[in-house]
């Protein structure tokens, strides 16, 4: 803790975007950080994640969540650590994890803040697999999937902090996986490096037609995070009594227009399926289960995961995008201040 | 029965339509009637059971039953008597229901007849709220659909065979039923005669803005008969873990083109709700449930049905059409013979 007070960079909302979010609808500012008030703590931050659901954040109207309102620094979860607790629960130098938001320091209740416990996995794989991405790939597979043994799970965005951790963990419960992801280079990396049955490349392939080599007993799950054609895709072959998660709709986020509704939806019917939203703060009571099988998972090497770390938090807006444009490569994390 | 063997008419399907079944989808044929055989039964036809249903079963492509065949007589529910029988578990006289086609005589095995007790309800009640339609509207509303007291109830297609038992039942078990209709007779109906909390005539008002004036609190069960704009409506007001019953989509059952997707799915996403498919077949070892039920409230009283009976066998192509016009009010009939 140096003895004067550094300076707070932040990222706040100035417009709300249409389609996909440009500069000017940010403001980059420098404040005074703000001291921590009894029972708050300061935190410096250290890593930042960066997930689809933040657009949907960005957007007016009544969602799972409040939106961020015009001048609030933008909302993102966080990792970092303790510069100053006015809080019993805290000390300096404890690492945490919470709503910090896109700055270099927060100020916010101890209550508001989780610990992460030292020594167990290297700090990003505490926004990934044993975060928010991770507890969301549990409880919607395990919780709303519900699968059974020789199941076969498809899952979109594949590659993604949620999708490579749904098709790991329904390999581990003895499903066959199937994901689907943009390019040769994400479909390897499932296959060889994940473990997966198949994937398949959604740029290079007829989503329906792979999806029928691969799915010859139809979809029992489909856990899906794009929406758009490959849900259709997906629902087109499901299963008889198959379950449809509905995680996210990456490919509709920045859409100008009306959402596209999946044209295929009758297949519910036909096929006595589910479909089923599901947001991971529901579940945050749970989460120790999630974390307790997760870790032991990870410990046995049978999680794997792979970060996509970029250096500086003024490269925020340009780096927000890439997960927009497929072009990011596994857990997408600012890095804001080395670990050390 | 006649000395003289008489003849059979039947409507066969001649060709597979494309939107609107047209009559030259069809071919009237009169042919021998067919002696039953070991084990089979001759039945009278009475009433055929006109269903939104049957216009899926006239497509090609795999469906939740296999599709007419080309030639074959058109499938349909019906109720009939029986007239010959070569199978101990019928006598000449008795009452059965099954799906004994588009014709004046049927001949099938026993095993595929349904006995009609005698004395309980009007014969055509058992091709209604006691046959196919109501045992649907039951397991959709109480399996599928799940009511809590207190909840709110949406119903489309409300005035029809299935919604209008959906919005009885929803009553009796303590939720607030609120159906969608059009003109203002079917709505009146739904309020006075059905006492139906509140209906909307989709083709006078918004739709929309009429939901969220009868469902202050969202909806927290939406089953659904029509698809189309109306779902788009019903989801945009869904309340936290409501579930759609998707049963139906007359409004898209004669499309040309795709289907019309639900453009507003993502408050599946949002309110963590689930829509769901069902068909009527999978509950049918479960069926006398039903029927004791409703064969309770409708001998209380509390239960209520409307029939829209046509004469004449050979109005059928025209009279089906009257299930998409909307101009069909109650359980659509045809009358093939009279009941005695």
């Amino acid at each position: 803790m140096p003895t004067s007070e550094p300076q707070n960079r932040q990222f706040r909302l100035a417009a709300r975007p249409q389609g996909l979010p440009k500069p000017s609808d940010w403001s980059f500012v420098t404040t005074p950080v703000q001291p921590p008030g009894e029972g708050e703590v300061l935190v410096r931050v250290l890593y930042i994640s960066l997930d689809p659901a933040m657009r949907g954040w960005m957007n007016e109207g009544k969602s799972y969540i409040r939106p961020v309102q015009l001048g609030a620094v933008m909302r993102a979860l966080a990792l970092g650590r303790v510069v100053r607790s006015q809080s019993p629960d805290f000390r300096e130098g404890d690492i945490v994890t919470g709503a910090l938001g896109v700055q270099d320091y927060a100020t916010l209740p101890a209550r508001e803040l989780h610990a992460v416990p030292p020594g167990i996995a290297p700090l990003p794989v505490f926004l990934g697999v044993l975060g928010m991405p991770g507890i969301t790939a549990y409880f919607g597979l395990m919780d709303v999937g519900r699968p059974v043994k020789g199941d076969t799970v498809v899952v979109s965005g594949a590659s993604g902090a949620v999708g490579a951790v749904v098709g790991q963990i329904a390999r581990i419960v003895g499903c066959r996986a199937v994901g689907i992801a943009g390019g040769p280079e994400k479909c390897r990396y499932l296959t060889e490096e994940l473990g997966f049955d198949a994937a398949i490349d959604y740029r290079a392939e007829d989503v329906r037609a792979a999806l029928k080599r691969h799915c010859p007993d139809g979809i029992n799950i489909y856990f899906d995070n794009v929406g758009g054609d490959i849900l259709d895709d997906c629902l087109a072959l499901l299963a008889l009594h198959a379950r449809v998660v509905v995680c996210g709709a990456i490919s509709q986020y920045n859409a100008t227009g009306p959402i596209k509704g999946p044209s295929n939806y009758l297949s519910l019917l036909v096929n006595r399926a589910r479909m089923e939203g599901m947001v991971v703060s529901d579940y945050m009571a749970r989460a120790p289960e999630a974390l307790r099988a997760m870790g032991q998972w990870l410990a046995e090497g049978r999680l794997k995961h792979r970060e996509d770390i970029v250096d500086g938090l003024e490269t925020f807006p340009e780096t927000l995008l890439r997960l927009f444009s497929g072009e990011n490569f596994g857990k997408l994390l600012l890095r804001v201040a080395p670990e050390a």
